[in-house]
């Protein structure tokens, strides 16, 4: 959808079909340990949407089902827009790989207009991205390159002297490397681009995936624009690991102190 | 699918038409201001995925999309399995009115295995239930006579001398008036029990309508089972209010202190 050469919209690229398909594909910048880096494959569905000659206004929500692995290649998108009101738009997205079902998702747009608004949410008191160092990228799983994160606490710390935490808090700068203006289809990526709770918890590896992840945009395209290339704060905490699932709560503030956006997801583990 | 008279059971009742159709109706003990109670909705959604003969395991995540207004009277619901893993199922469930697409819902299932656990969120000090006042119920929104609600903190305020709020943040118990055991229907629905964030911080009434709804289930049949039917601990809040929509997180604990949901939802609001 976008004529840019940077690595996302390389990655989140779509070849229209007609009637809502698209053909799209992996891209090895954003592989992960196994498969590619689920946040780029929400950005990709979402861009279906957002591409649809159909589309009224801005994503407000959007949720995305793991349902199977993904493979390196090429897979098929279906964005069809379930119902179109006045002011909003309800989606219903799927991605297929060998006929197989691989991921659904359903989105909320609306043509949003200027009300009484309020924050509760607190920006925290945090050191500027300058003044911290980068964190280094994740061993196998690639598309941590593709991020500059800094972080105020919570890391990810697998070598030793790991020790487990005493929660799975994290806050963090994060932007695109190279940078990149933000958009809808980025900050859906950052919002999914937080390490699993339970890395940061404890310094233990054990297979994982994110089943299901839901984004709501609390801003629009022109707080967006504002945002441009700056890094963005992250905030995520688990509220509870149970029997196989965990979840994880995120926000996604600009520098400037505005919420984004807020992200929720659970998330499989095996022991 | 239950033989229970009990409101809740008779209003998320569905008679199958086969291969994942069944047909539902709203109730007039679950009605809201304008048409029925989407927490009732969701329930029903959820009511045909746990009902159908090919379900496999206990529902994890569960999303419902309010994309249109649901009219007194029967409407027609599609549940269908969207892949199904070894331990894992997606599902699609459809509500359909006038030929419509009135709510679409995507859930996961999985069949879930011990692992290591840990909470992170904690249960708050709160008196018992029992020694607080039960919240009236409230004018023409009829379903609010279906919940004992006592608030610890943040009632909804109409009544003069209402003031606005510092924040919409809500501690309450709550549970089916009349009592009914806890499963994950009645769960489900409480979780979106909660009175829109917007008029707990606000006095001033207007339209709102939630577009997106997420429960998270962190609890299994058993632990659900052992809650049997006393009243459960809910915590909301909202992290913003901004051009037309706001959100809302909560959690749902057991009296013993078992998490039992985490769910989230962004609303609508006229101004």
């Amino acid at each position: 959808m976008s004529a840019s050469s940077h690595p996302l919209d390389v990655a989140t690229q779509l070849e229209p079909q007609g009637e809502g398909r698209y053909r799209g594909h992996t891209s090895p910048q954003y592989a992960n340990m196994v498969g590619p880096f689920g946040g780029v494959i929400a950005a990709t569905l979402l861009n279906a949407a957002l591409g649809h000659p159909d589309r009224l206004g801005e994503p407000i929500a959007f949720t995305v089902n793991y349902a199977g692995p993904i493979a390196d290649g090429e897979f098929d998108l279906l964005a069809q827009p379930a119902r179109t009101n006045r002011s909003t738009q309800h989606w219903q997205v799927e991605l297929r790989q060998n006929e197989q079902v691989a991921a659904t998702a359903t989105g909320v747009f609306a043509a949003r207009r200027e009300t009484w608004s309020s924050v509760e949410a607190r920006f925290p008191e945090v050191p500027p991205a300058a003044t911290l160092p980068r964190y280094p990228n994740v061993g196998r799983a690639q598309w941590t390159r593709c991020y500059d994160m800094r972080f105020v606490h919570g890391e990810m710390q697998f070598s030793a002297p790991a020790q487990p935490q005493q929660d799975s808090a994290s806050t963090l700068w994060i932007r695109d490397e190279p940078p990149r203006p933000l958009d809808f289809v980025s900050l859906l990526a950052i919002s999914d681009a937080f390490f699993p709770r339970i890395f940061v918890r404890r310094p233990l590896w054990t297979p994982i995936g994110t089943v299901s992840f839901t984004t709501y945009f609390h801003a629009d395209a022109t707080t967006l624009d504002a945002a441009g290339d700056a890094a963005v704060l992250g905030i995520a905490r688990a509220h509870q690991f149970r029997n196989g699932y965990f979840d994880q709560s995120a926000e996604v503030w600009s520098a400037t102190g505005a919420l984004l956006a807020t992200s929720h997801q659970i998330v499989y583990y095996k022991e």
